[in-house]
């Protein structure tokens, strides 16, 4: 089978990434960052996710992104929003700098030794009205460096960013997802989570969540403090 | 000052490039990487070329590159070569995947919490022989990127990707850092140091750096294990 990388970070869009990655026929290497979060959680995701889909090979990179600071999301010196900024335009203070592009750097990196031309990455459209580096520009213009910056690169080849849900809503992700199998009870993708890794049901990334299933009609299977 | 971010390695090269970025009129701070060398020796060689040049704020990000294999200055299964590569056009296996573009990707996340509009990297038309991620075409297709992934981008600002050294052969390096005033003695080159870090002074990194020396007409203060 050929082999494409899948950056995984164990929230519901990269799961759903995984599961199409793996409908188009690819044998899915994941690879997933611990970088300085708050909580190790949804590493623990990741990994369930993962097995869960049959995943063989699922590297996580040990990176140093607080070694920076200036994001609410490594830094704990700035305090995690409970909403989203106020207009669409705002990037918010969750932005870390830099991150996907340090991310497909890695990325890039694994493709070139597993000698896949595919890395796929679960960005989508919610996102890319607040971070510079989950817009579709952004993923056209990684490409266009990746064709030479590797030896694959230079050889002829071509790397693939493939971003399935850059147009999809959350409600259309949940919904592809429950298409096909995702178990999204194994999925976190809350901010703030309690010691027992029960979500808060209030932080921009639950709120956008709980707004999905809502919007497609899934009861979301992830555990609340609230609810 | 204006603030630039140099790259750092402890070599020759990025010793130089940080000289010139001093003259230059930016205020530089210097970032390393600690990525799973064989040895720490270059890392406290950046460490006392950045202080020898008066360099108020040096960080050394940890990352993790061994967790792809794949370069013999990462993994330890593959022999580090005594022989450049025979021809020009063929990729040494020194090359590791991908790690301009990474080293690039946090020098960009550096600049922006910074408010840094330049970034200063010690490649040389040396180097791009052999290395994909050296070339002029690269560094270009990294500064279209850094224009779509960052805030500053997005806000009309840009980031330079600055190599002075890029078509300079190592002789011209080495004079050019001799009338900068470079303490060569602090820098360190050899992939197989002894114990104390004496270089090998035949490993393809010694050969190319005491040619240069030798066209330069300067004398290499560097201890070698066979002078």
């Amino acid at each position: 089978m050929t082999p494409a990388v899948v950056l995984l970070s164990g929230g519901l869009d990269s799961a759903v990434t995984l599961a199409i990655c793996k409908t188009e026929g690819f044998e899915p290497h994941a690879l997933s960052f611990s970088y300085g979060q708050r909580h190790g959680i949804e590493l623990r995701a990741a990994e369930a996710v993962a097995a869960s889909m049959g995943v063989h090979d699922h590297r996580i990179a040990e990176i140093d992104l607080r070694v920076f600071g200036g994001s609410a999301l490594t830094d704990v010196r700035i305090d995690v929003p409970q909403q989203r900024a106020s207009t669409q335009s705002e990037i918010p203070t969750t932005y870390v700098p830099a991150r996907n592009t340090i991310f497909l750097s890695y990325a890039l990196a694994f493709a070139e030794v597993l000698g896949a031309s595919d890395i796929y990455i679960g960005v989508n459209s919610v996102d890319y009205s607040g971070y510079p580096d989950c817009r579709p520009e952004f993923l056209k213009a990684f490409e266009q460096l990746a064709l030479v910056a590797t030896k694959a690169g230079v050889e002829g080849g071509r790397v693939g960013i493939r971003a399935p849900l850059l147009r999809l809503s959350k409600a259309e992700i949940v919904r592809r997802g429950t298409e096909l199998g995702v178990d999204f009870a194994l999925t976190h993708s809350c901010y703030a989570p309690d010691e027992d890794g029960a979500a808060c049901g209030k932080c921009e990334s639950c709120r956008l969540r709980l707004n999905g299933f809502d919007e497609a009609g899934v009861k979301d299977p992830a555990r609340y403090q609230t609810l």
